[in-house]
C-alpha cells in the first residue's frame, strides 16, 4: 500500500464548508473534493460521509471497451447531446491502467476542453495513484460528487482495456460497450465474456465500413437480460452520428430501471462491494497508523508469511464474531 | 458475486487425501485441487489451509508486459532452461482480461505443450470465472498447490495489459517486465509505471532491430530500489537467445532477496492483501448461504444504497470491536 501524503503540509479548506458550497452547485468546491478522494486523504472519508445522503438522482452511465474505439469522442459528442437537452453532465475519466504514475491520458482531456466553460458541464480526469480502497471506489466517490453537485448525468469514462475497467463500468447505472468494426482483435473482445455486460452497444466508426457484419454479429448473440435487449447504436463519433439515438437509448435504459426496480438491485450490489473496499482502506490505514488493530493486523499478516497462520484462517478473525462463528 | 457451483453435483475426492497426494509429489492431485481453487468451491479453504503450513520453498516469479511481447514464449523457453539446471518448475497462465468467460489463451497453451511430459514441469492455465476473492487470490492459491508439489520456482503469467495483471505480478517474489522494441505505444508503456515494478527487465525480440534504444532508455531511467538495480536482459525467445542469462539474473535476485530480508517483507505485503481479500470471500459466502451475519451484510448493502448509511460508518461496523474504537 502506497503511503499517503502528509495531511499538515498545506492548508485546505474545512469539509463541512466545501460540502455546503458543493450541495449549492458550487464547481470549485467539487473539484476540491475530488481532489481529497483522489489523493486518498483522509478528510475524504469524512466528505463522502457528508455527501452521501445528498446522492442518488444523477443517473450514471459507464464506457468500456478497447482503447483507440473512440470512447473519448463519444463521450464529448454525447455531453454536448444531453447539454441540448438541458440535462447537466458530470465526466469522470479513469485510466486503471497506470496505477502507479497515474497515467491520464492528457490528450483525451485537451480534445474535451471546448464543453469546459458551460456551466451544466463537470469533466475531472482521475489519476488514482494506488489508491487504498482501489480504483473503483475513488472513481464511485468522485462520481457521488457530481451526483451532489447536481449533475443529472455522471458519464464514466474507462481508458484501459483489462478486468478493473469492466469492473468500473459495470457498477454504473448502465453500461456502454462501445466496439468498432475490425478484423481479428474484435472479434476476440466481443468473446472475451463483453456480450453480458452491455446495457447499450455502440458500434462506432461506422464510416469505416465493415459495421454491417458487427453489427449483425451482435444483433445475433445479444440476448435480453430482466427484460431488457441491449439496443445497438451504431455512431460516427468524430462527425456526431447516431449520437441523439444513443442518449435516446441511455433515457430509456434509465426509465426502464425504474419501472423494474433494478436501479435499486445495481446500487445493493455496488453498495456491497464498496463496503468491502472502504473495511479495506480502514485497516490499510490502522495498519499505517500503528494502532492497536493495525498492530494486530500486521501480527496476522506476519503470522501468514510464516506459515503459522493461513490467510482464511486470519480472516475470520478480522470479522465480527457472528462471522466466526457461521463460517 | 457470481453464483457458485452447486457442491452436491460431483462427488470428488476429499481433500485430506489430495493434499498428503500433493506432498508426495502427485501432478494428479495438483490438477484436481487447482481445479477447487478455480472454481472457487468451498473445499478449496480446506485445501489451501492444509496446503499453507507446507509451502514457502518455491520462488515465484511473476511476468507483466502488453500482449504480443512474446511472454508465452519467454516462458516457454526459461522452464527448458531451468530445467537443465536441475530445478523443477510450475507454471500458472492467467488471463485476467477475460472475468465472464475465462478467456484463457488456448495457442499459448498449446505452444507450451512440449514440456508437459517431463515430471519436473507442471503447467496450467486459470479460467477463473469472477472468483469471489479476486483473480490475484485464486491466482496465489495455485502458486501455493506448486509450491507444496516441490516446485522450486514458479513463474506466473499474465496475459492481459491492465492494473489486474500488474496487481497479480507485484505479489511474487520477482517480477519480470517483459517489453519489446517498438515505436510509440512501447514508449507509453514505459511511461505508465512500469519503471517502477519491475526486479528484472526483459528486452524481448532483439532480433528485430531497434533494441538499443529501448535498453539505452531503460538503463537511463531505471533507478535502485532497496539497493538492488534491475538487469536488464536482450532475449530473442523464439531463437532461445538471453535465456541463460534471464535464469542467471532471475537466482540472482533471489539470493538478493534471501540475504536483505526482503523475501520475508514481501511476503507480509502480500499476506495482507490476502486476509483481506478471504473477508471478503468469507462475507461473499455468507450473503450466498443467508446465514445471521450474511443477512446483516445485506442489511447494511441496502441501507447504504438508499442512503441512510455511509459505505464507510458501514465497513467500520463489519470490523472487530478495537477497530471499531480506533477509527
Amino acid at each position: 500500500m502506497p503511503a499517503r501524503k502528509g495531511t499538515a503540509a498545506r492548508p485546505r479548506d474545512p469539509v463541512p464548508g466545501l460540502v455546503d458550497s458543493l450541495l449549492k452547485g458550487d464547481k470549485r468546491a467539487a473539484g476540491k473534493l475530488i481532489s481529497l478522494i483522489e489523493d486518498d486523504e483522509p478528510e475524504a472519508t469524512e466528505a463522502v460521509a457528508r455527501i452521501h445522503p445528498h446522492t442518488g438522482r444523477a443517473h450514471v452511465v459507464g464506457f468500456t471497451g478497447p482503447p483507440g474505439v473512440g470512447k473519448s469522442s463519444l463521450i464529448n459528442r454525447l455531453v454536448r447531446t444531453l447539454r441540448g437537452r438541458e440535462r447537466k453532465v458530470g465526466v469522470v475519466a479513469v485510466d486503471p491502467t497506470s496505477p502507479y504514475t497515474g497515467g491520464a491520458v492528457l490528450g483525451d482531456r485537451i480534445r474535451m476542453a471546448d464543453t469546459g466553460v458551460d456551466p451544466g458541464v463537470f469533466i475531472r480526469s482521475m489519476a488514482t495513484r494506488g489508491h487504498a480502497g482501489g480504483l473503483a471506489l475513488a472513481t464511485f466517490d468522485a462520481v457521488r460528487v457530481l451526483d451532489a453537485l447536481g449533475m443529472d448525468l455522471v458519464l464514466v469514462e474507462t481508458v484501459g482495456a483489462g478486468q478493473s475497467e469492466v469492473e468500473i463500468a459495470t457498477r454504473a447505472h448502465s453500461t456502454v460497450v462501445v466496439e468498432m468494426p475490425m478484423t481479428g482483435d474484435a472479434v476476440q473482445t466481443m468473446k472475451a465474456g463483453i456480450l453480458e455486460i452491455g446495457d447499450v452497444y455502440v458500434v462506432n466508426k461506422v464510416d469505416l465500413g465493415n459495421a454491417d457484419v458487427l453489427v449483425a454479429n451482435l444483433k445475433f448473440q445479444l440476448e435480453a437480460r430482466d427484460g431488457w435487449t441491449p439496443p445497438i447504436i451504431r455512431t460516427a463519433a468524430i462527425e456526431g452520428r447516431g449520437i441523439d439515438e444513443l442518449a435516446d437509448a441511455l433515457m430509456r435504459h434509465a426509465a426502464f430501471l425504474d419501472e423494474t426496480g433494478l436501479r435499486k438491485k445495481r446500487e445493493i450490489a455496488r453498495a456491497r462491494l464498496e463496503i468491502l473496499e472502504n473495511a479495506q482502506r480502514l485497516l490499510a490505514r490502522e495498519v499505517e497508523a500503528g494502532s492497536a488493530s493495525g498492530r494486530d493486523f500486521e501480527r496476522m499478516a506476519e503470522d501468514v508469511a510464516s506459515r503459522r497462520l493461513d490467510p482464511n484462517a486470519a480472516a475470520r478473525k478480522l470479522l465480527p464474531t457472528s462471522s466466526r462463528k457461521s463460517s
